[in-house]
């Protein structure tokens, strides 16, 4: 029942151990299986990095969204491209945009952005909003519908 | 009761099974009651494929919205459609693109529309959203408001 | 307490049954008390209308907006209006736009709008959603907000 | 502490009665602390007339939304305002519609918007939506978000 | 870092295809890692069977909570069980405890019991709540916390 | 892969028009598949009824829980039930209650209770909530969890 | 339609103005139509009296549960008996509970509840419980679940 | 229209600053106006106080329930007696249980409970959850249900 | 593991006081991390100020977001910022509109807005929304989300 | 204004990197400031482990509630405990069960419980609840609350 499409995919269905940082993960991609433009979304609420000056450990849901040129995004090995980011340090900000630039780098896509939605640290979250390129006219881009902070109450 | 536009249904008040495939199901359509332009949904809550790679099931929350020319998709034709998923294998990119597609060619819509929110893998929940043609000036088309994957907690 | 412009309505304050069917509701209409454009929202979490093709009841939840010109719907009467309905038979597409129709007709507003979100048969919803005319420059048009079906869990 | 901006207020901090009726209240108001163009909310919960056919107690939920020019709204002004419609008599649209008009007249901003979400009466609601004047070029206007109308279930 | 507790699951990790019927299905169980008496809750919101009469699928959420004596379930195998379902036609009375009852025979906990929160037919979900045995003195027993149907609106 | 504990249902995968009244309704029951205790619930957001005082239609969300002894209701033919009260006259007490004493009589449970949660008139709702009988010992029986009323805002 | 057990009402289905106080508001009651023990829920959200040291008006929503003896409340001499205290002038604590007796004197449940949630002032609302009486073995009793008070964000 | 009961209270409609420590807040306290027992729950969305170790601003939602004997609090002197713990500094635990504890010497309460619920520091928010005394038999004691901490997503 | 980008950060992991006012404050910034145009919110949900009519404490939840150019903000210097109003006086549109041309004038933004949802006083929350400066082209900027004042029930 | 109870505190106000392993973390504990018993709740919305059996990261949202006899645990040794299982591997049970034992040991608590609610994995979450000892007579303990998993829609 499998197309020939997914015959290269080196992780997909394997005990994948997670690679060691982010410039060791390798992203896969599987060829664009629709000739019209069109938007994906890939939702990660298990991110976790460190923070660069504490070293403690830092937590974010992440949700990317992007429209496809030639390629899709092969989703276990975006998971454990999020994964290789768990012993690395750096600030929100800079996390959040760097991988939303790693992936316009590795999948070429007409259009992209992330939303990087970091848990609080002294009470006061930091989101972070990136995007690159311009979506295809006539392409639909749904909101990204993350409920903001609320503290307690 | 019943107006004659709806003489020609062969499924709906039926017993029917479901077909094998979807180049089995057959979309039957009812003759357009309005002379104005108007924006239809339907959402499908209970959609189910397999994943072409590792042949286990795949889970989806579907919502198409149209703009009808001639013709509004019989429900439960729909409804049959959608059930011929059931065994056939692909990636959520091409399943959701494909429902849409198909519903193109059938209903011959002014426009269409379909968010296709999947179930997480490996912690991940992939997004799809295609939509094809242009909407009549003048006609109200709301937000889909699916909400956000969200993990626990 | 009460102006003058009320004095014409043979409804409100009444004991009234039901009428037999939509072309039997008189929609009574009040002279609008406001001389610059707004707009007006009435929600209707109450419909029910007869299926055409199995005699089985359905239901739906309706939300009207509309900007008036000379007159504005007085509130019973668009109650009665819709409780015509209740053994009357027609698909939702036909039911929701009807209703739009209608009202354009008797009340003659600048502009008017009619969501019909129906309660799921086979799983599967159907929302329609109708506009005719154009909103007067400036006028504030908030979304309907009907949250969309969620199935189970 | 306090700036000598706030040295005429005769309501804030006082023990006041209600006012009669909405002619015998008075609107005070504060010099605008503020250069720049910004947007300010005012949320009333607590709202409460007379129905002037029946007599009955009518109940809102209003939002007003404004941009200043040269004054600010003082907000225990503004409450016993709404607080003298508690025996006033008149329909929700004249209600909603004059509020929104006496405010301009009062405050004189360059923008002002009023949401008028009454309670049901026959299980139907009316939303009352009015605005006056043009928000200056570059002002932030949030959605007033109120959750529509459900029913029950 | 894995502990041999884990050295015998066949299924865990590996890339496995669906069973053809619960009969083929096997439930590998891990030894209990814990000498007290807690309790474990297995969500499934991706189960769907046959209706036995109109050969029509069915979806539900289910829910299972037990507390382990010398055995806890592995959970691929729980999934791969489950997906053995996806053709199995029965009514949702039976398909719901039959889950409890093999879990019961397989798992030999000390207590369990299962919800089946089932997508609506004709307007009108069914739930079914089944328990087996009784829970150890002091162990903790949360509410499942499953939302009710609310139909639209 | 039907069983033949459902050969004598003559209404499901039937196209049934509604019954007259509810002593016209029919409450067809099937074998209880399961010899241990357990709970069913039936939720019916789409009932409607008649106020014998006023002609006006009422509207009602319903919850029925049950612990089957030899029978569990056939759910097509209940939803047939609920339907046949839509021009039945009389109080929310009434109806509640009724609904409830008569699918003790033909179903002759363990133990059943309905919750009746009617639409506000006059700006306020009122819910019944009736029981019969008692459940067996060690059935779980989960709160029904429907939201209360809120008015606005 | 209707039965004579309704013939004495005197307000149902009239145009009645509000009594002036509590004292004037007559309670009346209708035959209790069910001969077993069961709960009657009333929800009132839009209740307001005045505080008798500022003048001001303040606002509850209210919900009052009972097991009916011989009678039950008619509803809109319930709305109006709340109506009445419209400009009456008394605590949170000495109006809920006064709501609570009253009512037990008129309508001799076999027990009845009633929560006060008032609307907050100086930023802490007060809610107020009160019962009365024991319920009948077996009457099922739910939670009132009114959300509790949160201030902003 | 006020009673004598409240001629003793000093704060009330007064314009006070805030006490400079708990030590020098007074408790006001007003006769019970109920010969029967019930419960009073008082809600502080807007409590700040100081780490005892840092110096920083702590923040906490406080919820307090009590069953009076011969004494209601205040509600403006619990609102000045919370208001005087902005610039004292103590452990989550020892604030919360303090309030409680001071407010039953002061009211003498049959029965009393306090949760505090604290804003996340470093991540991990403290709930603390005190009560004293036993509450008198009958009386209706619902959840405090103020939701868990989420963090984000 | 961090980057020299943070080494002149003076309050980040240190053990500070909060400032005595806003003009003690020190603001302190870290480069830019990104090439690219991006936005950043910030979320203060523990804000407090006082009245400076009567000196009683008021509170805030507030929501900063700004399109950096050569700086971000940092996080621990933006929450002692904040701290640094507990002891200062003015009205919430003087300080959430001060708070935004602080910013502005420290951290020198493309563009920067804040919105600050205050507690309710005499049961009227005010909130403000302020903007300075214009988005880069191709900027996302998501809405702030932040849930309406209800009142209760 | 810190009380001597504090001195000898080593984490709190440093800056600590995480232990390497849970054996090497240590549980610093504060003397019980409150002579009466009461219960305490800490929520941990940010921890991961490794999979034992495919080196993946796992993640859950964790709850402890304890009844404190002569200490209360410190809340940033919690947090530096709770981190220190960044790089170790275990089942879901074991973690959650091994968490709640090594506290037990540790703050000697007379109860204590832990609610493990983990992220799903192959579309199946694993929740966990596992608690020692008896609450002491009439100390107040309420429910955890975390919404159950819904998956998508
Ligand atoms: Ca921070
Ligand atoms: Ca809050
Ligand atoms: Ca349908
Ligand atoms: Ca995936
Ligand atoms: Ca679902
Ligand atoms: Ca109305
Ligand atoms: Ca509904
Ligand atoms: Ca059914
Ligand atoms: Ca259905
Ligand atoms: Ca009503
Ligand atoms: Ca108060
Ligand atoms: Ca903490
Ligand atoms: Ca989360
Ligand atoms: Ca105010
Ligand atoms: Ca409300
Ligand atoms: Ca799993």
């Amino acid at each position: 029942m499998a197309s020939d499409r997914y015959n290269d995919l080196d992780q997909l269905g394997q005990n994948n151990g997670l690679p060691q940082s982010p410039d060791e993960a390798v992203l896969e991609r599987v060829k664009n299986p629709c000739p019209e433009p069109y938007m994906v979304r890939l939702v990660a609420p298990e991110f976790t990095s460190i923070c660069p000056v504490t070293g403690q450990p830092d937590f974010a849901h992440l949700v990317v969204d992007y429209c496809p040129k030639d390629w899709i995004v092969e989703s276990k090995a975006f998971k454990l491209f999020l994964g290789s980011f768990r012993n690395h340090g750096d600030f929100h900000e800079a996390c959040t945009t760097g991988i939303g630039r790693r992936l316009v780098k590795e999948i070429e896509p007409t259009w992209l952005r992330i939303g990087g939605y970091w848990y609080p640290r002294g009470g006061i979250p930091i989101d972070v909003f990136y995007q690159h390129g311009k979506a295809p006219e006539g392409v639909w881009i749904p909101d990204q519908g993350v409920p903001p902070y609320r503290g307690r109450g």
